[in-house]
């Protein structure tokens, strides 16, 4: 089972990783600094995780995975901007992503600041290029996304992660932290796959699309906490301050059995599969 | 003149400021930081030349100014981040904007950071949210301040300057920086009047006011550059690298006079009146 999710991710990766370098298959010997340095933050081997969810969600729900790819890019552009600013000196300081010199070692500060940016624009911009849906759908694509990354969604995240390393959180304040740090991406995708499929808010389908997605997101983060006190990361904030390792784990096992419940009425094994070699990965 | 046109300018700061603090009406204890971050940067006694710009182009194309309001809030969101993210040490390290500690100096660089992030899309957003507009034209205002904004745009202007640092540039090179830095969010405020009136790109009076609008742009930034020369700021690169002060100030006018002829056939006085404004100030 996780050789043939295994797989699908790969497939699904060579697709967005044409689509994005598409979207970059142009040049200014002016701007060329920016541009380069949105690609390298950009095209450098994920996993795709939030794309796969837009593009399957949208399979899923019968819609056409082409409809889907540019929301699909988006989400990825606004992760990938959200990895380059979190790297910069004033935020995480992190000199590596991905075995590779974040993008201000290679750019230096202000163009990765810039490129950052751009990278964010350009995802707004690809949701409103989307000529294979309406204005209107390419709207409520935007809406999601936009709430997502705000200030109520990843941003705001990002914003409570910077005062809780400073303060010990209670169990709900972290779970909320999670949820919009990481969580309203994941969800978001989850929506957009719907969107790009013609189902709609109000629709039973939509609503079981969501719940996986928090629940898959909440499990995901959960995992992520265990694996960084397994490699001896001591946060202040992580599940393992409030549940033991064993209870954290079943905690995250919850959450995706009831996420691959929520979903099951319409999936094929794919998203099942996906949730449950999320919570075993190991690295 | 002046007196009438200072007097229209304030009226309309008024209406900016309300409309742009109605946009954040809404609290959050978790997130407070970066919401107030956001309303410290963007609610700081600004001239809102670009807000204007959207909203007088709706009115001289007999639009209705309500209509041009969210995108006149959205250019001046966008505008503020980018002071936000400017001001930030790894860019021009300023620590006053305004006669006011600068974001950063208030409410540290992280949340600075993030807070310019959000401004971005808040300013998308309200683009998409104008609900006295079609999913249509919100789309085509989209298109423009995306463009206007993003690597091409004044993040490539932004790219531009960073480099230019460093090396003298020709003159060719340098308008392009001003035309890109600052030159193209003052077009698309034009333009994005246009759209709220209904006035597309094929349309004479589309062309008119974008070339009012270039025009002015440049001439703005060649009288800042003399401005600045006088305050004994010299600066590596400036129009006064390639022209005598006299010189550049008949430059600006000649563009200013191109930039009235240009609109004079839809214009009550009021553009002529801010372009002359705009190049005779001293501050």
């Amino acid at each position: 089972m996780y050789k043939d999710i295994k797989d699908k991710l790969l497939y699904n990766v060579d697709i967005l990783e044409k689509a994005l370098s598409d979207i970059f298959e142009y040049n200014d010997t002016d701007c060329r600094a920016i541009i380069e340095a949105q690609k390298y933050a950009l095209l450098n081997g994920g996993k795709r995780i939030r794309g796969f969810l837009v593009m399957q969600f949208c399979r899923a729900f019968n819609g056409d995975e082409n409809s889907a790819l540019p929301y699909a890019c988006a989400i990825e552009m606004i992760h990938a901007s959200s990895l380059v600013h979190d790297d910069l000196p004033c935020m995480d300081n992190d000199d590596w992503r991905r075995g590779k010199p974040s993008t201000h070692k290679v750019f230096g500060e202000a163009i990765a600041l810039l490129s950052g940016d751009a990278l964010m624009v350009k995802a707004f911009e690809t949701v409103n290029n989307n000529n294979r849906l309406t204005a209107k759908s390419n709207a409520r694509a935007f809406s999601v996304l936009a709430r997502s990354t705000g200030d109520l969604g990843m941003l705001g995240g990002q914003t409570m992660d910077i005062f809780a390393a400073k303060k010990e959180l209670d169990l709900d304040s972290l779970v909320r932290l999670y949820t919009m740090k990481t969580g309203k991406l994941i969800s978001a995708s989850a929506k957009l796959g719907c969107i790009a499929s013609g189902v709609l808010e109000n629709d039973d389908r939509y609503k079981a699309a969501v719940k996986y997605a928090e629940n898959v997101g909440l499990a995901f983060q959960i995992i992520d906490d265990i694996l960084d006190y397994r490699d001896g990361k001591s946060e202040l904030n992580s599940f393992l301050a409030h549940l033991s390792i064993d209870d954290a784990k079943s905690k995250a096992e919850e959450l995706t059995r009831s996420g691959i419940e929520a979903i099951a009425p319409y999936d094929d094994g794919t998203l099942s599969s996906l949730a449950e070699y999320l919570i075993t990965r190991n690295y």
